[in-house]
């Protein structure tokens, strides 16, 4: 039986806490500043915390609190908090999406006072309460074997070929500190990726002259083809609820680092990485971002080559843009194929 | 029971003529202009045929082809002489990688002399006659329902949420001749973009500060997280069998087309698709392809900066460019980071 702490009972945190009640012995003591989320964890088998100062307070050393609050200072500001209140080999767990190299700084700056640090990256958002969470892990030896019976609660049960390769369940420790949010950055590089890939593929086929029905076809690729993923299953699901065209969800993608630390890194170690490039850059263009490219662009065809610009919408005036070109340039609205 | 004629007993042919007859009662009648493929094909308990001709005598009206040859010249070739040899009524079927818009020409030509064409594009490689074979159909309704018995042995059990879905396996209808390829076309494009997300990730691995085991990163995602696949399964597979760093494999990488047209229609229709022309390119780049560009490169670079080029290494001569430019530019071996 291992006790632990947790701190940040949100959509991860609380389904965490809840997997481990619902599926272990292992002792909880939940703390979130949000009183509902800690009284909701009260009700899947956690003892609830008051304070930090309670948590680690209602926790037996040598202590383990896993952190579950998001990446930056959220995470920095908890760690430094608990750094206060816990003793000598006591352990730290980063769960969130912290950057390895932040992750690195903490462990150096907890070795003065003995506080062990363990950075687990973790993959498979929501539906984790129900198929495990895949861990990638990394810090000290000693500290990630005192959690290790926590984290096989909480990852996946593998499969034979698997288990023989990777150990006991669905996680694995990769380094010293940093070197779990490192394997988990690259895990998102490749996800924003493949999302992309996807998302390019049912655009073509949005367009093109088939009246094509993108659930089916993500459903009939998760048949056997080579294509086959969860993505492309979580695909299918988007398109039965969301509709054949989404018309109901706005083309909006944020980021939350990994993709841009991923590529940070391959650019320090010369890695070409085209692809997890172009898919973050697919984000900020979701995102409106390359507005003023595009003006450039517009701007700079109409000054060599007389081509028509068209008007910016709020706007009566044309484009000042649209005078001194050979042929004289006019606004022409509506003319969304002008280059063809 | 259905009868069905088969031209073409490679992997993938060979296979799904083995499969047939394993799974089903269908009986088979096989051609191939390898001596020892027909021979393969007639242990699995098909009819050998020793030409189109015989094949076609063996079959009974209305008779269903299967030619399951290389796209383009091989596959057209034995769609004009079966045209030549086939009824009014019969049906041919291209299994193979063809080209959707000459699936278009060839219904077309064939329509005259009443012969039906379906197009099937295939995926699931090697496996398919163990997994089952995902199968993309284009076609006339009438033509497609009579082959139908056939597809279902072909395909993949479907799970029952896909069941739901598709229909009774793992094929599926998407429209008239053409349609088939189409889809499955674009499937490739999303593949080689799923590929290369994940083998660009795998290189940042490789390169970085940490010392991984690709295998069992692989074999972790395999396990609830987020980039969860086929793909990855096959990743893990692949480090188990030639090492954590590939070192037997020659990073060169064939594409059979589909990637370039589906490149192409999405340039004829206005969708942008950064993440599957970079992966066509960088299979382009693995043949050695931009090597004149990098050249080019090298020689600006050197213009407008006497930065230093690197000699040729068939040439004893310093590169030709190596001289203008304000300082002068000396060759310097070994330096392969220079721009540091």
């Amino acid at each position: 039986m291992t006790q632990i702490g947790f701190v940040g009972l949100g959509k991860m945190g609380g389904n965490m806490v809840h997997r481990i009640r619902r599926d272990s012995e292992h002792e909880v003591v939940a703390f979130d500043f949000d009183e509902k989320a800690v009284r909701q964890a009260v009700k899947s088998g956690a003892s609830g915390a008051a304070s930090l100062k309670d948590l680690v307070k209602q926790l037996q050393a040598p202590r383990i609190v896993w952190i579950m609050v998001p990446a930056g200072a959220p995470t920095q500001e908890t760690v430094d908090k608990l750094a206060k209140l816990l003793d000598r080999g006591d352990t730290i767990v980063d769960g969130g999406n912290s950057k390895w190299t932040d992750d690195k700084l903490r462990s150096k700056q907890l070795k003065a006072s003995g506080i062990e640090y363990v950075d687990v990256g973790v993959s498979g958002g929501v539906w984790g309460l129900e198929v495990g969470y895949c861990m990638m892990v990394g810090g000290p030896p000693r500290a990630v074997e005192r959690l290790a019976p926590i984290l096989d609660v909480l990852a996946p049960e593998t499969n034979e070929q698997s288990l023989a390769a990777i150990g006991e369940r669905g996680w694995l420790r990769f380094g010293p500190s940093g070197a779990g949010h490192y394997v988990k950055m690259v895990h998102n590089g490749v996800e924003y990726g493949l999302m992309q890939a996807y998302a390019e593929g049912f655009d073509v086929f949005d367009k093109c002259e088939y009246e094509l029905d993108n659930a089916k076809i993500a459903h009939l690729w998760g048949q056997g083809s080579v294509v086959r993923s969860w993505l492309c299953e979580l695909a299918a699901r988007a398109f039965e609820a969301d509709g054949n065209d989404l018309g109901a969800i706005e083309g909006y993608t944020e980021d939350s680092g990994e993709g841009r630390w991923t590529i940070e890194d391959a650019t320090a170690l010369d890695v070409p990485t085209p692809v997890i490039t172009a898919s973050l850059y697919a984000r900020f263009r979701s995102r409106g971002n390359g507005d003023f490219a595009d003006r450039v662009l517009a701007a700079l065809r109409n000054q060599f080559g007389g081509h028509a610009v068209k008007s910016a919408p709020s706007k009566a005036a044309p484009a000042p843009t649209a005078t001194p070109a050979p042929t004289p340039a006019t606004a022409k609205a509506g003319s969304r194929r002008g280059g063809r």
